[in-house]
């Protein structure tokens, strides 16, 4: 049960965008350009950054919905995904996307722990500013979104089968406001 | 030095939204709803978890400036802000205060850590649903702004008197994007 009365039987963030529309507005804009709006890195790569961050940070909710995003986005045939969240190092993505998931999750850890270094490997395989601006903003974001729907204990459904309709209607319809029904 | 190239002495958070403000504008304008719009926790108490939250992250930055707007709009004769950075069990504000402060600690850990407890005991001092959310949710975009700012290694001003010009500031006009000059 969630630690505050919110709106019955919608999961995970929405329900609390619902409760506080004000703040809600604001944090799914954020989520739209963040994930969907022009960026050098795919909506595919940037959802595996969230859905990576939110494992790291054992968020349950937030990682099941953007890694059903992100299967959707690179293509259902694809493990990209669960082989990132498996075992990242050794998955198939390239080095500069690495390089980047490596600097979202010492982000995970706290700011202070991105070092100089980090950078400088994801220079090296390619990365641009804006990349990686992008990459860290996305693992500090998911950051604020696992805390606050964990933190409230929001409703996390256990049917992987409900993360996969969720997915694929942030791919179909980005992040917009839920409507009174929470749909 | 910071990890990617921004503009030059503009401090902390103003270099990354004048950097890309296509996401500043969102992050600024949660900002101000969270910590100046419409409330039933005051904008001196909002400041005031705002800074707990970045003073447990580390952040300096983040720390000493809305230390500095808590400390502006409490009036500078108090010396509740500081009291609460040193030892917030044995500072002076209310039980209420004191119990939406641990929760907003334990967000800075991880949404999972607050416990029933922790909301039972913050009800039983008089705190409401939506003053528990307010705590979780300025706490958790904390964690984010704290990790953007520190992730980039923006730029730090060592002189506390750089953060009293910032509070005032911040007080008096709010969270507004900066202009061309980072003003």
């Amino acid at each position: 049960m969630a630690h505050i009365t919110l709106p019955e039987g919608v999961p995970g963030i929405r329900s609390l965008v619902m409760y506080r529309p004000e703040t809600g507005k604001h944090l799914y804009q954020l989520a739209q350009v963040l994930l969907r709006d022009a960026s050098p890195l795919t909506p595919a790569e940037r959802e595996l950054i969230a859905a990576y961050v939110s494992h790291k940070n054992n968020c349950m909710f937030c990682m099941s919905s953007h890694a059903a995003a992100a299967r959707c986005l690179y293509g259902d045939e694809s493990a990209i995904v669960d082989d990132v969240l498996n075992d990242m190092q050794h998955s198939g993505v390239s080095d500069k996307l690495k390089a980047l998931l490596i600097i979202a999750g010492k982000v995970q850890q706290s700011g202070k722990s991105v070092t100089v270094q980090d950078i400088d490997a994801a220079k090296a395989s390619g990365a641009t500013d804006r990349e990686i601006h992008d990459a860290v903003l996305i693992a500090a974001a998911f950051c604020m979104f696992n805390r606050y729907v964990d933190g409230l204990a929001t409703l996390t459904p256990a049917d992987p089968e409900a993360y996969r309709e969720m997915g694929k209607r942030m791919v179909e319809k980005g992040y917009a406001l839920p409507d009174a029904n929470g749909k």
